[in-house]
């Protein structure tokens, strides 16, 4: 199933896609809430996906959990900025929620940097309340799975050390299109283009740590809530960006997220 | 002023500290709601200070961020940890708001670390939307200071090279007792005791980054947001504490930030 939030009229609400019950094309069926925690009762009302504004499926409540270095493709190529060491468990760094952004919203690239760059990754939507959960069941607090651009400032991140800086401007954490509940995302293509060229394409069955010892991991660091959000790194290809590109990241079953690229100020 | 979020008989409210109107001690004047977004009107009810339970003053909806390695004293000391370079401008990390407790909870020292230390520290309450805030504004978007201790699993920062995951573990971000939203800042004392040993002796006027340019760098990376807190960096001493400990944090003019310490599954 694929869960939006979207907008229209100026109100904020939550839908499943589903065929259009007339002709072609995709309808959102209004949900009452937020599935996430409201479960999937609607409203009775059917929307051509056309007429609505989609938006950043979900806003953490509480935090953006990232994971570096998870395929060794990537590791290599970036061995000059963060090293060429595989590490043994998910490397975890924050974003703040206020980064997030949704599908068709831009990415602003920060007059202080000179290297905002994209990585495409899959993004896990956590469902339940999970500490200390073990790698076996950890999946089972999985809400669904989104795309995610883990938008970097390279240069501000290699200058810090600590990467949370540049990887936490305004607009660095595009989600969507929508969040996909039900299919295996163990080994699905995840591509990253920039105005329509082939960046980044990986699989996600080549992550170093699997979406199970991520969850394990971080729920063994602090208490993972409904809505919060986990990026699962990004395969070779990183690359910069500038004003008037088009970014994609598309993860085959849950769709295409494309964000345009602008300068602060523009 | 001395703003306080408490709880009495199952409610949590807030309210401002005042001298009992008969005899001596502390009374709570109630607010109707949080004031950083609501003002400060009264509901009229006074509350001695000893029959209700001190909260986190607040609970961040965003962000807790981070500055390390702000005191020149601190930064010798950790040189084995973090390298001895003073950074040109501040260095940010983010906690999230599920590490935050209040005054009296316990810090729970995880399984997985041998080494948990108390960072004592001053701590910015932001109470306006902030981003690219100049320096010499930036002291107006900060509704109060408060106390803070950056709980820190020493072991797990050294190993994963990011300070996040160390950093972040659920209460290890006590904040309060209360927020002084008045007082000059600029130059307190600040001390952290371990069982009445004195630990960090320090000052903020020592601070490397002041806390305006602390407030307005942060805002040049990220939207802060009312509620949002900034923890500006600690004084040398910094040391490990084990179960039974009872740690204090103390700056002059806001009071007394005081946490047992215990192990996991205690």
């Amino acid at each position: 199933m694929k869960v939006a939030r979207f907008q229209i009229d100026g109100e904020i609400s939550y839908g499943i896609l589903d065929a259009a019950e007339q002709g072609d094309g995709i309808e959102i069926v209004e949900l009452v809430a937020d599935p996430i925690v409201a479960g999937y009762d609607t409203t009775g009302r059917r929307l051509r996906l056309e007429e609505v504004r989609l938006l950043a499926p979900v806003i953490p409540r509480s935090k953006v959990v990232c994971v570096g270095k998870n395929y060794a493709d990537h590791i290599e190529e970036m061995r000059d900025v963060t090293g060429g060491e595989t590490p043994e468990e998910p490397l975890l760094f924050l974003k703040p929620n206020t980064s997030v952004i949704g599908p068709g919203d831009a990415i602003v690239r920060p007059a202080i940097s000179d290297r905002v760059e994209h990585e495409g990754e899959l993004a896990l939507v956590i469902g339940a309340i999970a500490k200390d959960v073990p790698e076996d069941e950890a999946l089972k607090y999985v809400f669904g799975f989104t795309c995610a651009n883990d938008v970097s400032a390279r240069d501000l991140q290699l200058k810090d050390g600590q990467w949370t800086r540049g990887k936490s401007f305004d607009t660095f954490c595009p989600l969507g299109p929508v969040i996909e509940t039900d299919l295996d995302l163990s080994d699905a293509r995840i591509q990253t283009r920039v105005n329509g060229e082939i960046r980044q394409d990986g699989r996600t069955s080549q992550l170093i740590h699997s979406l199970a010892k991520i969850v394990a991991h971080a729920s063994q660091a602090f208490t993972l809530l409904p809505g919060d959000v986990i990026l699962t790194g990004t395969p070779a290809g990183v690359g910069t960006m500038v004003s008037g590109d088009v970014v994609e990241v598309e993860i085959e079953g849950i769709g295409i997220l494309r964000n345009p690229v602008r300068d602060a100020g523009e």
